[in-house]
């Protein structure tokens, strides 16, 4: 368990070695509502900017991936929107995290993973990089290492991805 | 009617205590605001956040239960999903109480009322623990020992969950 | 044109005297957002609570009426819900607002008027009470009398309501 | 590239003199959200103040355009109520920009573009006159001339439409 949070930085030398972003869903990619309809449908809200800060990520070979618990298929109606890869109705995220970055070949030390709530406590101790939303739940704060400056579903997904790209540059235009 | 009115607390000894927490819908499930679409139909907004604190309340065996005067069936599909029992179409929410709290086996000291209306005010004076959400009607506000520090729709109902558990995980751990 | 405005109290002879109350739609019972979905169909945000306010107006035998310029069926389905008479598709809200006092053979100095935007000018100008919601437009600030401390579709129906409630309340039991 | 930036005024020269506006769609005609349902149908957010301030300048004979990389038909329904031509699924808007500004026969020093995102660079670089709303992303700021105080779908493009026609009607009024 980290023992200091900060929020997310602008660049730094973390953000440049990662290479998989694992991301909660609800309260991530959505400001953690949801609208239910007469019907029982349910519709979440998101952040039109997200998709520009994947696209970013994808055109540095950053691998990305979407682990949720919730069965409802508006998680996989915006991710397929989005073009991101996405695992949904998972009892457990943790070994679903485990095998995402088995298959994605990459080692936990460079894994960010994105959450907001308790349920994603395991996956945040697992990782080398966990990181909360502003308004994550209190209890996984101390989880994390960093802290996104923006809310969730109000832009924290794309200030990861712009984090871990501007990282990227500035590591590439230092001075050897 | 109490005279005090505090935030709730993280834990204390009354949270430990409750064996039935009864909620109003609106304004405390949701943020109070409905949408209207063309049709008529109406879609409520909520927190996804409510789920993970009510299954721990279920895993503690204290009851749970919603009583709303609103007709509308979003009520019904949102208890449904999570898995909360429910009376709707309330003329008299107070009459619904006591018949739940019977039903439970539950006195109504052990009972906690979380409301936020006018409407709310006969079961706030019945139950040992009153609780209005952070933005209630300032006219129930001198009704209620406890005000949740989130408002309605964005993590009353967890917020009141979290409480529970962590009073009663505290008073097991507590020296005798 | 009035050349004081003040925020609404919670009781003044004012709003005593007050025997018919009009409302603009959008941005007084709603939020002045609309959601569009891919068939264009309209949604609009307005507040649970509003309705307590107008049956307790009706009680009261306060007269109320729904003006508004929108065509959109969104506005006849909220008002339907919550029953207050309504006119829409309106071109001249003060003709309307004319013949509606008239209907209800009350003299306009008795009237309140409720907007928020340009398109309630006249209307602001012709009754006793002019009132706009906190987040008025900055045009229409100077033809209030009233300003509601809640934001339009966020209480301020709600607000209007409980003011000449308890302001005939505090009339009725003063001493003579 | 603007070196300064500041809060959008009441009235200036410039606005006076702006003869076409172009509107990027989301985050400035929307508070950057999208609601996405359980069958993929998104719906988005705005404002209905819009409307009178887009009326406005018509009035003016300010022509106006919408340019969008969006290929959701959120789009054109929320254009087409609004009747303001528009343009979307566009790959390069800096070309279209080009093309709108000829075809209405305007040069780009008397076109405002208001944008609110990095695939707005290029036409907030291109146009005389460069607008960002209050939330845009931070790495556009510095290509703007004007911020509104205003979110994207709180008003911003009401508060651009405002200021034009109150900007040429000062011109108009002043002492020659």
């Amino acid at each position: 368990m980290s023992d200091l949070i900060s929020a997310l930085p602008t660049t730094d030398e973390t953000g440049a070695r990662i290479r998989l972003v694992v991301f909660d869903f609800d309260g991530v990619f959505t400001d953690n509502t949801v609208m239910t309809d007469s019907a029982g449908n349910e519709a979440v809200r998101s952040w039109r900017g997200d998709g520009l800060g994947l696209q970013a990520l994808r055109s540095l070979s950053i691998a990305t991936w979407v682990l949720s618990t919730e069965t409802n298929v508006v998680v996989a109606r915006r991710c397929e929107k989005l073009g991101i890869p996405f695992r949904q109705s998972l009892a457990d995220k943790h070994e679903a995290l485990l095998e995402v970055a088995a298959a994605e070949g990459v080692g936990l030390d460079e894994v960010a993973f994105v959450g907001n709530d308790i349920n994603d406590a395991a996956c945040l101790r697992a990782v080398g990089v966990p990181i909360v939303v502003f308004d994550a739940h209190v209890d996984v704060l101390p989880l994390a290492r960093y802290r996104t400056r923006s809310g969730g579903g109000f832009g924290a997904v794309r200030e990861v991805c712009d984090w871990i790209g501007a990282s990227i540059r500035a590591t590439q235009a230092a001075p050897r």
